[in-house]
This record gives structure tokens, sequence and C-alpha cells, in this order.
């Protein structure tokens, strides 16, 4: 396939993020080690910019498209993808057009105005945002970022990794949520060119578990009626991204919503840290399945913090 | 008046708790430094052991017992500092006795059994607390460890502002909660000893003003019916907080529940870290009077991050 990145791609996008994006944290926690009996390391991407990794990929990609980038970026993310975008174009001092349903949540809506993003509103429907995103591409010349299916992206999101393994040298095992797979497939790449014995697990919700399916079967599977609380992790893997994970990844592995929930609360209430559902994924995989884990040092991408305050996770 | 601590007993306590409690990070934000004006500095003591600053003054108070201590320690208490006191006996291999209103929260009950506390409950007045304390404290000799009326407490909160003052050693203010005072007291007392020309603020809910009644007025005001969200302020300056607070504070600053709630909204959704509504009330106080603060270096102490999960906070 064209346009596979590779490791060296994520090294330069190491060096274009660097004074950009935050360097987060990588958290440990001696309750959650006793409770899954493993050695745990959190790379807290709830930290980073507009709340999430995404802001990696959106910057690096917008970094690479030179003098073209001029006109603007756009995208039909209604998640932390948008907002990232905004935020990277701001940056940039370039407009950024995000199509977004009519339904979309406020406060989905109220982050991307808040880095100065430009709304275009469309009918919730997947035929009518690909529409509506074409209409704003062809009046403003913007460049489409699609939100994983893209190698910059995916190069941008491997960073995290890349800075993970400075602080953790020698994992066992590395986790990172998988929804469309960018995040998942950029973490695979640097972790497999920098420890090659080290095992790799995608971290995926049962209730919209297409990666588990595509990857178990070697066909690609689009997700079909997904349904979980991970909101984040909605999305079906992209050819793109499939091919990086088989490549690259030793497994998939799910957790039912019940042991997403108490991943979740096991953060914000022992780690006193805010994570969204999505990013309580690898940990409640771990919880689901503990005889993988036991007695091993495992990195966790924790992807994202964006977690909606009015909603009671319980 | 007898047994008042100083900045000395602080130095003592900071060394004993050396490699015990956690050397929580100091934070800072630019989102909140934009929306605020001022430059703020949060020494996070919602990581700390037990989840609040407790853990520092219940572990010095212990230590400070010499072989008294091994028969036990006992408290009325049935918050951050029960929870704190049943971790800091475990530590010295002691046991804990705690007297609990027997309508107490369950996950208060839940925190202290989990540090192996021993839980005695009565009727839920203050009458029945401190009579089944005394019965406890006379059948098993256990010492009686207040929660804030306790020099060797008191010095053990001022350790959070000590670490405060490495990481930030040119203040303008430092602001910290003010509930029975121990904090505060502490704070002041490490502060102005080392930063003189400082400014020193509590930051109390405008629902529980007895110490800014007190400080104004001069006398020693008891809580009447406080009500507030801020579960953690409800108590009373006793007459050892008062004169310490008197002699090293230069003002109690209060703010509506409004603005604390919004604060502690704003450090959910843009720290991305767990706070519970009593450490929001610095920031709510700073939202409150911003003409005080703008330009300003603030440091501010986190108090602690055991928020109740199953509460919404809006």
């Amino acid at each position: 396939m064209r346009d596979l990145p590779t490791f060296e791609d994520v090294r330069s996008a190491a060096s274009l993020l660097a004074g950009v994006a935050h360097r987060t944290p990588v958290l440990t926690s001696q309750q959650l080690d006793r409770i899954t009996g493993a050695h745990l390391f959190f790379k807290c991407e709830n930290f980073q910019r507009a709340g999430a990794f995404k802001f990696r990929g959106a910057y690096h990609a917008i970094s690479r498209l030179g003098e073209g980038r001029r006109v603007g970026v756009a995208t039909h993310s209604s998640g932390n993808h948008a907002a990232a975008l905004a935020l990277a174009a701001s940056l940039h001092g370039i407009p950024a057009y995000v199509v977004m349903p009519e339904n979309a949540p406020a406060i989905k809506k109220a982050a991307v105005e808040a880095y100065g993003g430009r709304i275009t509103f469309c009918a919730p429907t997947q035929e009518a945002r690909e529409r509506t995103l074409e209409e704003v591409a062809g009046r403003t010349g913007a460049r489409f970022i699609h939100p994983y299916d893209h190698p910059h992206v995916i190069a941008g999101q491997g960073t995290a990794a890349l800075e993970l393994l400075e602080e953790l040298p020698d994992p066992d095992i590395v986790l990172a949520p998988v929804g469309g797979g960018g995040l998942l497939s950029g973490t695979a790449l640097t972790v497999r060119a920098k420890i090659p014995q080290s095992r790799i697990f995608g971290a995926e919700p049962a209730g919209a578990d297409d990666a588990r399916r595509s990857f178990t079967s070697g066909t690609l599977h689009p997700t079909y009626q997904p349904n979980t609380i991970a909101d984040g992790l909605l999305t079906s893997l992209s050819e793109r991204t499939f091919t990086l994970i088989r490549h690259n990844v030793d497994d998939i592995l799910t957790a039912p919503d019940e042991q997403i929930i108490r991943a979740l609360h096991l953060v914000l209430t022992r780690m006193k840290i805010v994570i969204e559902p999505s990013a309580a994924v690898p940990l409640a995989v771990i919880l689901e399945h503990p005889e993988k884990f036991k007695g091993k040092k495992v990195g966790i991408i924790l992807s994202g913090g964006n977690l909606d305050p009015g909603i009671k996770y319980t």
C-alpha cells in the first residue's frame, strides 16, 4: 500500500512537535499496581494540548502541508480530532473548517469554537457529512486532514510512544486503545522499531470490536452498530491502519463497558487524574485479562481527558 | 498560649516526612492563567497519600508520640483526617481507632477500612462522638490525634507550603483553604518565616465563613449552621489555629458555592486533575476577587482529591 508511514516519519514528527506539543508525564500508581499485580506506566496524553493525543497528529499533518496549508484545513470529525485540528491550525495562523452534525453535543461545539475553528453544520448522517465537507473544501480550497487514515497523522500519534519509551526503555507490553487505529498503528510502529521484543496489544471496547474481528479474521470488518461508553472508539479501521496493525500488533484484547467504567473510576479515584472513557479501555483490558499482565512492565497510552463533567459515569 | 508550633517544628516535620509523604508536584495551567489574569502555581496535595494533605499532619503527630504510640491512636473525624490517620498508623504498625457517626457515607467508611482503621459507630451528634471517643481511648489507651487543634498536626501540614516555596521562591500571594485552620496556620507559619513579604490569604466558603468573621472581629466565632458544597471546611477554628492565623495571615477571603463549583469544573476540565470541592475554594476566591490577584504570582495549596464520583457537581 502507498503512503504507509515508517518509524523515520515518527522521528521526524517528533522534531516538528518539539516545543509545540506538551511532553506529557509518565505516571505510576502503587494502588493500581497492587490491584492489577502488574507494573503500570501511564503516558498521560490527557494532559496534552486540547486534552488528547490527537494534537500530535493534527499539528504534524499541517506542518507537512508546506505552503499549501495557507488556504486552511478541514475535517468532519466532531470529537477530539476536530478540537485538536482547530488548535493546531490556529497555531499555524490558518483557518480550520469543521463539519459537524447539527445534533453534536454543545460541549464539543464549544471546544472547537474555543480554538477558533469554523463550524459548518450538516444533517446527522455520514453521507451528509462527506458531502458537506466536499462543499466546504471545494469553496475554500482547504485540505482535508482525516482523523486517522493519513500517514502524517499516524506518524504524529506515534510520538507519544516514543516519549514513553524514553522513560520506560524495557516494557514487556505496550497497550493503546483502538478506534480508527491511528494511535494504535503509530504506537505499534514505534514500539516495534525501538523495542522489538516488547508485546503490543490494542485495547478495544467489546461493544465496538471491529478491530478484534478484523485482526482475528485477517479481513477488514467495519464496525456494525457499535454500542459503548467509550465514544472516542466507535470508528472502524482503514486499510492503512489495518495494514500497520497486522504487521506490528500482537493481539487485540477487549473489555465490556462495566470493566471500562470500573477502570475509569479507579483512575479518577486512585490516580486523581481526569481521563475520558476511551482512555480507560487499556486498564479495563488489564482488569479483564489479569493473567496476561501479572508481574509485567506495562506501558499504557492514556489517550485523552475530555470527560464530560455533566455525565454521571456509573 | 502553650504549644504553638514554630517554623522550626515545620522543618523538623519535613525531615520526619521525607521519603514517607509523597513530594507532590507543583503544576501550572496556561488556560487558568489566561482566565484569571494571574500566574498560578498549584501544590497538588490531591496526589498525596490517602488523597489529601492530612497525611502530613497525621504521620508527623504519630512520629512525635515516641514509644507512647504503641497502644494506638484515635480520632472522631469522619473525613480525610480519619483515612490519613488510619494509613499513617498502619505505616507505624499501630492500631487507629476511628469514631464515626452511624450515618457516615459508605465511601468514607470504606476509605478508613481500606487502610486498616478500626471503626466504632456512634449516634450522629457531637456529644455522642466525643463520649464514644473517650470510651474507646479509655478502653484501649489510644492517644487522641485532633484533626487540626494539635501543634504537631499543624507543623506537619506546613510542610506542603515548604515544598511549594522550593519551587516557587518568590510568590506575591499564597492561598490555602480554611476550615478548622490546621492547613492555613501551618502554611502561614511557613510562608511568613521563609518569604516575609509574601501576602497570605485564607480561602473560605461564604456558606461557612466563621474564620472570616473571627478574623475581622478579633474574637473567635464558631461556625453556625454551615451550608456549603465544600464539606471539608465545615469545622470552626480553635484558639490555637486562630492565634496562628491572626499572627501570620493577611486576610480571609470568601467565595459563594456557585463560584466554588465553577472553580471545581475549571480544574477538572482544564487541568485534567481530580480535586474535591474544598480544594477548589482558593481558585474560587481568585475568580470572585480578580482585582486582588491580577498580574500576581500566586501559590495555591490544592488540599485534596477525594471527590465522590457518585455525585454530580453541577
